[in-house]
């Protein structure tokens, strides 16, 4: 890769990351990166090409981040995963919830294939951890449901602040295991799985 | 309200939710209301514009359905509005499931705010149906997850369609349920809010 574009591209996210994409300016980008604004023009050709490459860099980032192996069964990694889920919506917090209450200017649907692109990889990573093979619709529905509301709790806490970190995490971990317990009424092959997370968590 | 400017919003709306915005033409909305294509620009200027006033429309007219009063305890009343909620989801399928997915182009952020709108709305239908009157840092942070599981289940039924659509809304409810009951470990208030739903659930 070229190393002058990756340092534009830096650049961009960590200013993408503080301030609304419509107070970001190229002129911001090229004086932050140290660049010419003819360079960035160079790389990008305009603001938007440049906001889904920085978009593209932050999910990546997060899968990385996400995919650090955890220690302790799978609620305790899906514990941890949470812990460094929030610091990445803490770090990137005005581009999370610009991006997620609906997002800057998107002709091609790129900003929202990579959304759903981030979802879909959360999903299967938690399927991977559970020891799930093919999960059944009502699994399926729950483990979407709860990574939509972990997007929404981050959303809701840039917003309010008004529970520690710490406890929402746990609100969610809770959460997950309500879930489940809701589907294993649907499906029994659920209530097994269940059965294997529970124990796992009081060891 | 001017009634051509109505009628051309309603075949728009009609031809939005049935195709990918993209595959949908100033001409194919002007041919489908029997009028011009000038008439459309008079009204819309562009495409973009006669999305977002389509969309405004979709969004007051699921607010309409879900205002409905439906009968029986608020667990019953979630579950007639689900129920309304997926007749919305299943007329308007392609353009619920693009919008959700990432949405088309968006200038403005105007289509993210009617999607936020829309969220907010139905957050307050339901602290509203279950008597509460200011929820607290865990409450909302359930109720905003679950208008987003809702969101999402919506989605994958569109995408998957492998469950009965009413055992799909039956596992909502429960998941209501679900996370109410874990919300309680966190704040006392639902504890006493959940015995308030659970009897009128089975009178």
């Amino acid at each position: 890769m070229d190393r002058r574009r990756e340092e534009l591209i830096a650049a961009a996210l960590e200013l993408f990351s503080r301030h609304d994409a419509e107070d970001v300016s190229i002129d911001d980008v090229a004086a932050s990166a140290g660049a010419s604004r003819a360079l960035v023009y160079h790389y990008f050709g305009g603001k938007q090409e440049l906001y889904v490459a920085a978009l593209r860099s932050a999910a990546a980032e997060l899968q990385a981040r996400l995919q650090t192996q955890g220690e302790g069964g799978p609620l305790e990694q899906l514990s941890s995963g949470l812990t460094r889920y929030f610091d990445f919506v803490e770090e990137h917090a005005a581009g999370f919830a610009a991006l997620l209450r609906g997002g800057p200017a998107n002709r091609a649907g790129e900003i929202g294939e990579i959304v759903d692109g981030v979802r879909q990889r959360m999903l299967r990573m938690i399927v991977h951890q559970m020891g799930v093979d093919a999960p059944g619709p009502a699994l399926r529905v729950t483990l979407r449901s709860w990574v939509a509301s972990v997007e929404t709790a981050g959303l809701d806490w840039l917003e309010h602040r008004d529970m520690e970190r710490a406890e929402l995490e746990r609100l969610l971990v809770d959460q997950m295991v309500a879930l489940l317990r809701a589907a294993s009424g649907h499906d029994p092959g659920v209530r097994v799985l269940l059965e294997t997370l529970l124990p796992a968590v009081n060891s």
